[in-house]
């Protein structure tokens, strides 16, 4: 390995000053042609990098941003994730992974990164803020909330509309006759499932449908959860025809309920899911679900980060990105009779 | 938000002078108690915390580590990040995502970033090591390679047996008394493919078993590319009884595959899949698989590398992790009567 060329090096070889290197490859604008191009051509003839922890010093930028989740080993995040870092490596940042397990202590110790000056920005994915922690003063301009939305924080999120999404999707299984509908929600109080069952409640209202309470089960995202909580809706004495649940993998854990007990999805029992995760079209039969455009959360949410660290625009109202529902195997109109269990 | 406490603040309510300040909060050991204790209570009352630019610059440490893949938003990699992080943030360190997309200068730039002090380690599951870049002089120290294995490189390797998972697998379905046995591998001359095609060439020839090369399919580990290579198999005048597939996504298209012609999976028809990824499980029917210990690779892979950071372990021996196959409902006995295709 050869030693690396460092400032002085360059100046020797292009017979300036060392300040003049300087100048002229942090493209301050001090520099005129055609010394500029001189010293760049001579800098990459030697194959100068810049010492970055001493530019950092300077500049005051790590360039690297905090992307906060619950949990890295769920799925869900990744193309969040892909969108991101696309946005981030073409404007030279890099993304820390930042994983909290809902632990508060690495809820703040990701804040105080920030407020520290080891990381530039953040985006933060996990529907709240932290405790017990300095927040750094320009917030706003380093914090945007992607996904999970957090209430009262003047911070720009980009979010889906869960209403609406919820709303569509009961549509679609009332046009293909469904009358009897029921809901697996995700964990209550959190913003998304409450949403998306306030969706759901609200399209079964509009609709002139009867929505008994034991119609709305809780499940907390696991496909085990979705198991039961459809095994709880097939042993009711009058069982729904339809099914929608707060994510693909409780839709997935639907479908086995509806399987173990001799049921075919969809002749006798529609499965709508919600997040079209990346087995829900591999998946036997393919999964009717609401797509959620996560590639384009994480590119909003990154695109949107840049420019509030560059100053290019401070403004923090919200980016709703539109869902669309996704037709493929689990739902089709209701069987002519109603399954009764033949306990 | 209050003002960031500085060293010479808390030399000022210490009664001591900032050079003490800055040994007794470094841990230099040049401090004595009670001073030391002394100085760091106030720390302590202050919300003290490093200019972490300034220290960087005088310890030339980043505390932060690449984690290079080839696609972040693979969801295999989830557990071994999972697994990684969980060490690394005990240890002080973040996790800095490297997503290459197999583009070389993308591959290079990471490499880049080690040389130039950004990042302080690396983990490398690329498979492959980098053109046109400086590699660290203290290139073994730096980087440990997960995953996929790089060959004639002096690194330390986190590895599975990937050729005696394939003769486990291959056991269990002779155990249950297939003969057979169809293979669709995943991309050749990639490493890891090679590997498991060889432990399956091995094993049908250890068992005494034909293996006709019509048997041997390439996918590319998409499901779409398991359906198709299915469905060559299924098409042939002697189709197998059983089909073993490199990952199991490709094992999740064998099975549409199957359904679609209307044969059922495990009774006419088992697939022994390779991975166990989070919906093998909930898959119906769940997936037989190979699984790989992706969080205890994480974990080993960081664990080794902060060894070599902290200069407590040098040493370059690669470490294997053993992988275990997991029986679910999708591998049994072969029919009695072999299906023939009814075209």
């Amino acid at each position: 390995m050869n030693k690396r060329a460092k400032i002085k090096d360059i100046a020797l070889k292009a017979g300036v000053s060392p300040t003049t290197v300087s100048r002229a490859l942090s493209g301050t604008g001090l520099v005129a042609e055609p010394t500029l191009s001189h010293i760049r051509a001579i800098a990459e003839t030697l194959h100068y990098r810049p010492n970055i922890s001493a530019r950092n010093l300077r500049t005051q930028k790590t360039m690297s941003i905090l992307v906060v989740v619950r949990d890295i080993g769920n799925p869900f995040y990744l193309d969040i994730f892909k969108g991101a870092e696309s946005i981030a490596h073409d404007a030279g940042y890099s993304l820390l992974m930042a994983n909290t397990e809902d632990d508060p202590k690495r809820e703040a110790d990701y804040f105080n990164m920030l407020s520290d000056g080891r990381a530039d920005g953040m985006i933060l994915m996990t529907g709240k803020m932290p405790l017990d922690c300095d927040l750094p003063h320009d917030i706003s301009q380093k914090v945007v909330v992607a996904l999970e939305m957090i209430d009262n924080v003047d911070l720009t999120h980009v979010v889906i509309d869960n209403e609406y999404a919820s709303i569509e999707a009961i549509d679609h299984l009332v046009s293909l006759g469904h009358q009897k509908i029921a809901y697996i929600a995700g964990p209550i109080p959190e913003g998304m499932s409450v949403r998306r069952l306030a969706g759901f409640r609200h399209a079964m209202m509009a609709d002139g449908l009867k929505l008994p309470e034991a119609y709305i089960q809780q499940g907390n995202f696991s496909y085990q959860s979705g198991e039961r909580a459809a095994d709880r809706l097939l042993d009711l004495p009058d069982p729904p025809t339809a099914i929608y649940t707060a994510n693909d993998e409780m839709a997935f854990g639907a479908i086995r309920a509806a399987k173990k007990r001799g049921l075919s999805v969809p002749e006798d029992l529609s499965i709508f899911g919600f997040d079209d995760t990346y087995l829900a079209e591999a998946f036997v039969p393919a999964l009717t679900t609401v797509r959620q455009p996560c590639l384009e959360i994480g590119r909003r949410a990154m695109t949107r980060l840049l420019a509030h660290l560059s100053g290019d625009n401070p403004d923090t109202d919200s980016i709703v990105v539109p869902t669309e529902i996704v037709i493929r195997e689990t739902t089709a109109p209701p069987p002519q009779k109603t399954y009764h269990p033949s306990s």
